[in-house]
């Protein structure tokens, strides 16, 4: 405890599946706030699909690096609560992420550099008397406020090597360079009823040598679309696009309207991708 | 108004029917960061049932501990907003609570320490013009923000005693020692659709010297579970369960799913639970 | 860059479309906390009726005087995100305001103070690489956490002389003297289900000398309600009543229930205020 943590923790956020519509989020907020007053609390999402972990991977993975580093991301999406699943504290890329090792920063193991990782033992640090429901307020959420000041990450348990932690196999993104061919899947809609897939613009690098003389389809839900768009602006209202979403992936949109309820598309519903050269005669004349 | 508040505000909660929808909250935020730049404010929540002053009675008494001492913590569910309902500034438990004096603060008054009670009628700090509709912007912003610093709370009008609060009648779980049964009603249903009841985990003491040797049926809805649960973890995905909830209520929840959408149970559907003496021979030879 | 702001923005507003369902408010606060880390970022709303730039309009308006002189409120409600619509930043009435220049400023330009306008160009405060989805992230988070420092606002780019802002043609509440009538429509419906209408008190200053001596009716979706109320109270439950608003529109309510729920009334929903003259006579005598 006299140990000084050098990367103080100076922003907390918060992702989980709780809503908003209770008392949950504010409650936690209090108990931070009642250890350490002068730490600010950022909600990224509440509105994770209830249980949803793989969903969860994908929001955090897009969000964390927008915060200053050394901030702290609490993730409590949490099927496993009062179960003996473990809670870890996970240093990566700079940031630390306190969230129950359910899987949901496999993303983040997966694209972003690990550093250490601590499974979260500090029972003395817990709320008392401790619920087997809500680990946000009485685990969560004052080992968090400890981090801001007086503990440092090792203080909080025993060190975890990176394969022990666990890990969700993610569905991933499939290329055929025979047929050229890129096959995904929704991972969810937004507010807006963009779709956004786990197809990485990072994928299309395996064809980049022929891109610029290629032409695309993006096919989904029975719907085939020519061409990926570089913005909303280059289509009519009402028409569906493709384009690469601000998270990198690519989404399926409909301009000025939803393009999830027009498709009644929903997550895991198949994308396919598919590149043809254009035959240009003058090549290579 | 040269008198010191000793014990100073340092932090604002808001419970409120309002929503999230409109501008609403974020205008009372507004009114008290215009007073008060540096106090926090912190949601509760907005999503207190449209004059549902039974449900926000129950959120902010489960909610306000988790706060700093002397907090203030407005609650506006407020159906008789322009009438000449009297607005009270509460002082229970070591916390300050700005609220319509509509019976919201029916279950602190039960079961925390009362410390004393205000009438608001500090006219002179409500915004100007005053509307009829929206005495949150117009008074519970500027007051509490007052209260964070300008003003003592015996400042902001007439002491009440605390038998002229109004008091809600709250229904109550009803225990049969006879028969073994307690007898109580849901509450409200959250986000996960767990369903909260009015039954504490204190009713419970009543046949403290004999759970041990019990075994119990929590019924609801036509359903009959068996025993409460510890956590969650114990049961099998989309079985149904009684378990004790962060609240300290008896809840029924659905494993990763949806009682409330399940049972199509609503607010004041009844929830009966019975204990049974287990029979054991070995007993007392 | 070495030029000093004298009027310092000591506060960040949002209002927006986004919902609260994404990580793209979070996002955002996450880059005006790296640029920022002291500035105060309070939400207006999120819930801003997807590309409805008219209702972003009413809303701002009834909301930016809440908050403190020199608050800075983001504005995104951006259809054109990625097309060549320019971004602006206004100074009116003492506030600064960041949007999109496609008319949701109409109603501020309209009726407060002009002060000055620049076009967004300082591309060089921008995240990169710049995706042409989420400005909101990407050009109005760091401009507006650097517009807390280190630059004036002058200094963000062009300016603009007022006339060569976007103006939307928003729908005028009609005053007809010689039949005693005002026409104007329904804009939106706020989380209780009260209709706000475009017609304000102030267009009732028209027929201020005979106001006392009359009665009057409003008419809505084949409804007529008489006379204009003071607040919900005067009516009985379940009851419809006119009366202004908070914001000082003519509102359409029904007590302690939802009345656009009860009349299916819409955005542009006809709204009718005939006044009668009292026939009185004892008038003059």
């Amino acid at each position: 405890m006299n140990k000084k943590n050098t990367s103080r923790v100076n922003c907390i956020t918060l992702t989980t599946d709780f809503g908003v519509t209770d008392e949950y989020v504010g409650v936690m907020k209090g108990v931070i706030r009642s250890i350490a007053p002068d730490v600010p609390v950022i909600d990224i999402t509440h509105a994770i699909g209830p249980q949803d972990i793989r969903h969860g991977a994908y929001i955090i993975h897009a969000a964390f690096a927008y915060f200053p580093e050394n901030s702290l991301h609490m993730i409590i999406v949490d099927p496993g609560v009062g179960s003996d699943r473990r809670i870890i504290l996970a240093r990566i890329s700079g940031h630390l992420f306190l969230a129950p090792d359910n899987g949901i920063l496999s993303l983040l193991l997966e694209k972003e550099t690990y550093e250490a990782a601590y499974e979260v033992t500090c029972d003395h640090l817990f709320l008392s008397p401790l619920s087997n429901t809500f680990h946000g307020r009485d685990i969560f959420a004052p080992v968090a406020a400890h981090l801001t000041g007086s503990i440092a990450p090792h203080e909080v348990g025993t060190y975890l090597p990176q394969h022990k932690l666990t890990r969700l196999t993610l569905p991933q993104a499939c290329v055929d360079l025979e047929t050229r061919t890129i096959t995904g899947a929704v991972i969810a809609a937004d507010h807006f009823g963009n779709l956004m897939t786990n197809i990485h613009q990072d994928t299309f690098k395996s064809f980049q040598h022929t891109l610029s003389k290629s032409s695309m389809t993006v096919s989904i839900a029975g719907h085939t679309l020519h061409g990926i768009q570089e913005s909303y602006a280059q289509s009519q209202e009402k028409e569906l696009l493709a384009l690469f979403g601000s998270r990198g992936y690519l989404e399926i949109s409909m301009v000025n309207d939803n393009a999830a309820d027009s498709l009644s598309a929903v997550p895991d519903e198949q994308v396919t991708v598919k590149i043809f050269l254009k035959i240009n005669k003058f090549d290579n004349i």
